[in-house]
C-alpha cells in the first residue's frame, strides 16, 4: 500500500479518523485505478451514505469558483465540515486542474475542515472522469457532511453531474445568454436550484425574469421531462415534481448566499419527504454498477483473440463486407466462448 | 414491411434507386429500432462506404442552419447529390426537430437531389441520436455523395459528431467567446476546419487572428491531443498530424463558402494521402460494433433475474452494504451463469 500505510485497512481507517493525508492517498489510488482500488472500495462500503452532495455547474465565466467558495464560508459557519471535488474536463491546452487550483489559493487553505480536490477527466472529453463517484465515496468515508462537486457546464459533464448529485446547482450569469438558450442547453432538465449570479449586472433582472417563467411553465403545465414513461420501472418514477428554484447572487460579494443554502435545504427536504433522496441514491448505485461492468465487458471485448477481433470486424464493416450488427453477434459470440 | 414495400430487399433497393419515399422510410425504421432493422442493415452494408461524411457544429448562433444551406448550394453547383441529417439535442422545451425545419424551408426544398432529415436525440442529453451512423449509412447506401451532419454545440454532440464524420467544421461567430473559450470547450481538439462565420461583424478579426494563432502553436510545437500515446493500438496511430484550417465566411451572403469547401477538399486529400480516411472510418466502424455489442449486454444486465439484480444490488451499494465492484462481479457472474 503507498503512502507508508501497511494495509488497506489502516489507509481507509486513517481517512475515516480524518487524516488528510490519508484521504488524499485513497483519491490518488482512485484516481490511478490502483490495484489496491477493490480492497478500498470494499472497506469504504460500510462508511458511506452520509454526505450531502451538491454538484455545481455552468458555462465559463459565470462564477464557479467563487459561488464554490462563497458556499464553503456558509456551510463552514455552520459548522459543516466541506469537501471539493473540482472536476477539469481536460484539455490539452489547459493541463487541467484550472479550477481546483484556484479555489484551493483562497481563504479556505488553511482550514482542516475543508478539503480541495482537483480531479483531471483525461480521456473523457467533456464528460466527468471516471474516478469522480469513487472520490466521492471517499470523502463521504473520511465524514464530510457536504461534498461540493464542481465542473465547467461543457459536454456530457452537466449530465453526468446531475446523475451524481442529490442536488444541482446551474449556474448563469447575465449576458451570457437568455432563458431560451438556456433551455436549448438542456440546463432546466438537470437543475434543482438555478442561481442568477453577478446579479448586479446589467440584464440581471431580466435573466431571472426569463428562467422564473419558464421553471413555472414547466411546474405547471408543461411537459414533465423527468417523469417515467408509463411501464418503466420503479426506479424512474417519481411521485411528484419538483419546481426548481430561482436564486440571485452576486457571489464575489457574498449576497444571496444564504439564499442558495436555503433552496438547497428546501430541495433536500422535499427529497426526503417523498423518498427521491434514496431513489437517486440507488439510482446513482446502479449507474455505478452498470459502468463499471460495461468497462470489465468492453475489456473483454477488446481482449478476444489478443484484440484482433473487433479491428478485423471492424474493417470489414469500413469496407461493406458486413454490417454492424452482424459483427457485434459475431464479437458477443466470440467473448462467450473464450469465457 | 411498412410503407407498403413487400420485402426489406424491395424497399432497400427503391432506396438505392434514389427514390426519396424508400430512403425516408428507411430512416424512420433505424429510428424506430424496428425488429426490420438487421435485415436492412445487412441489405444496406454492400452499398456503402462512398459517401464524402461532413460534420457541421457550433454553439447555437453562430449561424449553423445558414451555413448548411450555403454549403448544399455550393455541392449542388458541382454536380453532387446532398444529403443532409440535422441533429437535434431534444429539449422537452423546442421539441426536437428545430434545425431541419428551419434548412427544410429553404432554397433547397424543391431539388430531388436534395434530402434534408432531422433526427431527435431522445433520452440522451447532449448526445447524437444513437440512429445517426445508421441513417448515415442509408444516405450512402442511397448514392448521395456528400452527407452532412448538423448538430448544435452543446454537450457530447459535437465530440461524437467527430467521431462519425470524415471532415468535421466547427462554426464560431465574432462576440460569442473568444479563442480562449474555444479552447476550454475543447473545440480545437474536434475542429478539421474552424469557421469564423458573421465575419462582417465586429470582432471577426480578433477572433480569426486569436484561432489561427492557437492553431499554429497546436500544429508547431505545442502539445498533439491526437496523437495516440506510444504502445497504443494501430488504429489510434496517426503518421503525422492535420493543421486545422481556419475560414472566414458570411454565409448569409454566400461569401466565404468556396474557401470553406476548399478546406474541406484539402483534408480529404490530406487523409487520403496518408491513410487517415481509412483509418477513421474503420475506428468509426469498431465505435458503432461496440456500441451494438454494449447494447446488447446492457439489456441482458437489465434482464438478469427479471431486471431484479440490478436493482437489489444498487439498493445494497447505496446503503452500504457492498460496493460497485463487488455489485458489478456479482451481476456479471449472474449474467454468464444464465447465458
Amino acid at each position: 500500500v503507498p503512502g507508508g500505510f501497511a494495509t488497506p485497512a489502516d489507509l481507509v481507517a486513517a481517512a475515516a479518523d480524518r487524516q488528510p493525508r490519508a484521504v488524499g492517498r485513497l483519491i490518488s489510488l482512485v484516481e490511478a485505478a490502483s490495484p489496491w482500488l477493490r480492497d478500498v472500495a470494499r472497506l469504504l462500503a460500510p462508511l458511506t451514505g452520509r454526505a450531502e452532495v451538491i454538484g455545481i455547474t455552468g458555462a465559463p465565466g459565470v462564477g464557479k469558483s467563487t459561488s464554490t467558495s462563497a458556499l464553503i464560508g456558509a456551510y463552514r459557519a455552520a459548522g459543516r465540515r466541506v469537501g471539493v471535488l473540482a472536476v477539469d474536463p481536460s484539455s490539452p491546452f489547459t493541463g487541467g486542474a484550472l479550477l481546483g487550483d484556484r479555489i484551493r489559493m483562497t481563504e479556505h487553505a488553511a482550514d482542516p475542515d475543508v478539503y480541495i480536490r482537483s480531479l483531471a477527466s483525461r480521456g473523457h472529453l467533456g464528460g466527468l472522469s471516471w474516478a469522480t463517484p469513487q472520490a466521492l465515496r471517499v470523502l463521504d468515508a473520511a465524514g464530510f457532511d457536504v461534498v461540493l462537486i464542481e465542473t465547467v457546464g461543457v459536454g456530457q459533464a452537466e449530465v453526468e453531474i446531475a446523475s451524481l448529485a442529490d442536488t444541482t446547482l446551474v449556474l448563469l450569469a447575465p449576458g451570457m445568454g437568455d432563458g431560451v438558450q438556456a433551455a436549448k442547453a438542456g440546463i432546466l432538465e438537470i437543475a434543482d436550484v438555478l442561481v442568477v449570479n453577478k446579479a448586479d449586472r446589467p440584464g440581471a433582472d431580466d435573466t431571472y425574469r426569463d428562467l422564473a417563467t419558464m421553471v413555472r411553465r414547466v411546474g405547471g403545465d408543461g411537459p414533465r421531462p423527468r417523469r417515467a414513461a408509463a411501464g418503466g420501472p420503479d426506479l424512474d418514477e417519481e411521485p411528484d415534481r419538483w419546481t426548481p428554484r430561482v436564486v440571485r447572487t452576486v457571489a464575489a460579494e457574498r449576497t444571496g448566499v444564504g439564499d442558495v443554502v436555503a433552496a438547497i435545504a428546501a430541495h433536500r427536504l422535499w427529497q426526503r419527504a417523498n423518498g427521491e433522496l434514496e431513489r437517486r441514491r440507488v439510482r446513482r448505485a446502479a449507474d455505478e454498477i452498470e459502468r463499471i461492468a460495461v468497462a470489465a465487458l468492453r475489456e473483454r471485448m477488446g481482449d478476444v483473440r489478443g484484440g484482433r477481433l473487433l479491428d478485423a470486424l471492424a474493417a470489414a464493416v469500413a469496407a461493406g463486407r458486413t454490417d454492424p450488427w452482424t459483427a457485434a453477434d459475431d464479437l458477443l459470440g466470440a467473448m462467450t466462448q473464450t469465457q
